[in-house]
């Protein structure tokens, strides 16, 4: 399928945001409306200006600046704007405008959504994590101390509009984070997307149009059959169950980037598809070369790898009781729901923390 | 429409617990599922053991409970209930047991439909406002402040049990609060309910059946032509837009019961509605006659009128600014979206409590 139609269906838009129909959108199903822009301190220094020159009166809406980071993606930051939207006596046809990486657009989704059980809300990402992924496909929510995304509900934002001249503001490990997942989307689903990726000579060649529209359209086309997470789209968890823990184990005393954490996560449990005769040695050997090429391996204590584990225990695509990962079985194909004993995670643990990787 | 494939529609079961197919559907759907009771203090103690006498394992359930009132419908109730499911590490597959009135199954369905992205809920009302009215619908929400039900989503239990022997707990003035809503039911959408209540000599009449079903079937039907209330459902606002500004101006200072201020709410809007033409005097009259026999007007200073308007400001249903009714223009009938003046609504309040209401 083309892209351009897949974008349309799910209310995307590339390009300039002067060009794009963000302005005519605001002024025309907005023009009487309360309009609540929700950005970081970052966001609101480097990306805020551009929007006022794409819609001047934009400069009459109610700024709400959060501090930046995933530690501000709580339901304490959703309460305190819960009480000003409140006190702006907000309403169900007023709009927020979402402007930042995936902690706002995940934390302004859930904000919104619940609001008077739902007003509308468009994502404007500027990170390339958000671009790629976190800005649209329904997912929305906010963390519960080091557990990921255990609140939020499936709901979509009214448009989202993907301006890439906000990427060149960003340091690299945030542009890290969106490789990662680009990484991610060619394993589970697209292998010209992966061998198009294994040859780039700059880091800012995944800012090229053929890299990053594949990337989009790997994840729209599994967002579009299965928006709920019920089967396929699970395969997008890849290197996330194992990656997710490790992120949070990390959590309370060194910032270690979410995309850096899935990159682990991702050399881990292909570890564990290696490990059970679903990915051949050799695949596995050129994932974790690439990988190690662009992220570094972190220093833990062995003792850390029991606490790792017990955060998967709370995972939420769990099944009675057992960790469920999504497994690739060869680059550009994915499997999900498949159970791992706690055993074989321990020791892809141990393979990505403590040994040289020799395989 | 016949009721029982309303019921049926609805996932709603009514009869003795023991006999319904809860116990089976706990059996044959979450044997090897965790399972949460959400219970106040008075449900736990009066309604709780019934449940474990229909399904004995439920012994072995967590219970988690709450204090009970209004004052607890929360954000901050939700987020101790969250940590608790977070601790016990439930997952997308368990089951939360919502055992109580209005504010346990709106709070409990909120805190399943967020959790995780949403877990399955099954509601057990205890009142009569719950079996007649907050226990199915699909609205769940919890209250900022004085604002009623400011955060929320819509989202359906996977069953609801209305077991009438619970009613005979209660005192009073929780009868009244459903009485209220059945009172609203009749004139928004039933005349031959309205002739049948207004006979009755006795409070308790009304948990007969044939009013208690009818008062049932007006919900149903006009929550299943219009679940998310972009249109008709907002007739079941009436009594609410002033009810809600009332009971939530009193809460700092007075528990005053929901049902209570819908009733004063009902008399000031159709005092609205005959002031504008739409209600005939004489049917205005024999609704606050109705009213008064059951409900008492209670006594305020004529500053608070101002603050009561106030809060009207920050209803759901308003409309570029515009505070919007649902107004009956007969008994049994209601019109919805109705913009109404500042002064007129002061006007209704000074006639509500400061009239001898003779009209």
């Amino acid at each position: 399928m083309e892209l351009s139609p897949l974008l349309a269906d799910a209310n995307i838009e590339i390009g300039n945001i002067e060009h794009l129909s963000f302005a005519s959108k605001i002024i025309e199903s907005y023009k009487n409306a309360k309009i609540i822009v929700l950005a970081d301190e970052n966001t609101y220094r480097f990306c805020w200006n551009k929007l006022i020159v794409a819609v001047e009166f934009l400069q009459t809406a109610e700024l709400i600046i959060i501090p930046p980071g995933e530690e501000n993606k709580t339901l304490d930051t959703c309460s305190n704007v819960w009480e000003i939207l409140s006190n702006y006596k907000v309403g169900r046809h007023d709009l927020i405008i979402n402007l930042g990486g995936g902690v706002i657009t995940d934390t302004g989704g859930f904000i919104a959504s619940v609001f008077k059980r739902g007003i509308h809300f468009i994502n404007i990402p500027t990170t390339l994590l958000g671009m790629i992924d976190a800005s649209f496909g329904g997912k929305t929510g906010v963390n519960i101390e080091n557990y990921k995304n255990q609140l939020g509900v499936f709901n979509n934002p009214i448009a989202t509009y993907i301006d890439k001249s906000f990427l060149y503001t960003l340091p690299t490990n945030h542009i890290k984070n969106g490789f990662a997942e680009i990484i991610k989307h060619a394993l589970i689903n697209d292998t010209i997307l992966w061998e198009r990726i294994v040859k780039i000579k700059e880091l800012s060649e995944i800012f090229s149009d053929d890299i990053f529209k594949r990337a989009l359209k790997v994840k729209i086309e599994i967002v579009n059959a299965d928006p709920k997470e019920l089967g396929l789209r699970k395969i997008l968890n890849f290197g996330h169950t194992i990656g997710h823990a490790i992120e949070g184990h990390f959590f309370n005393f060194y910032r270690l980037e979410h995309g850096h954490a899935v990159a682990l996560g991702m050399i881990a449990e292909s570890y564990i598809a290696t490990k059970i005769d679903k990915l051949s040695m050799n695949e596995f050997r050129q994932i974790i070369n690439f990988i190690k090429k662009y992220f570094l391996i972190p220093s833990i204590a062995k003792t850390e790898i029991t606490e790792i584990v017990e955060l998967m225990k709370n995972d939420k695509k769990n099944y009675e009781g057992k960790i469920q990962c999504a497994l690739i079985d060869k680059i550009g194909h994915c499997m999900y729901d498949q159970p791992i004993d706690e055993e074989l995670i321990t020791e892809s643990l141990i393979f990505l923390f403590f040994s040289k990787h020799e395989v």
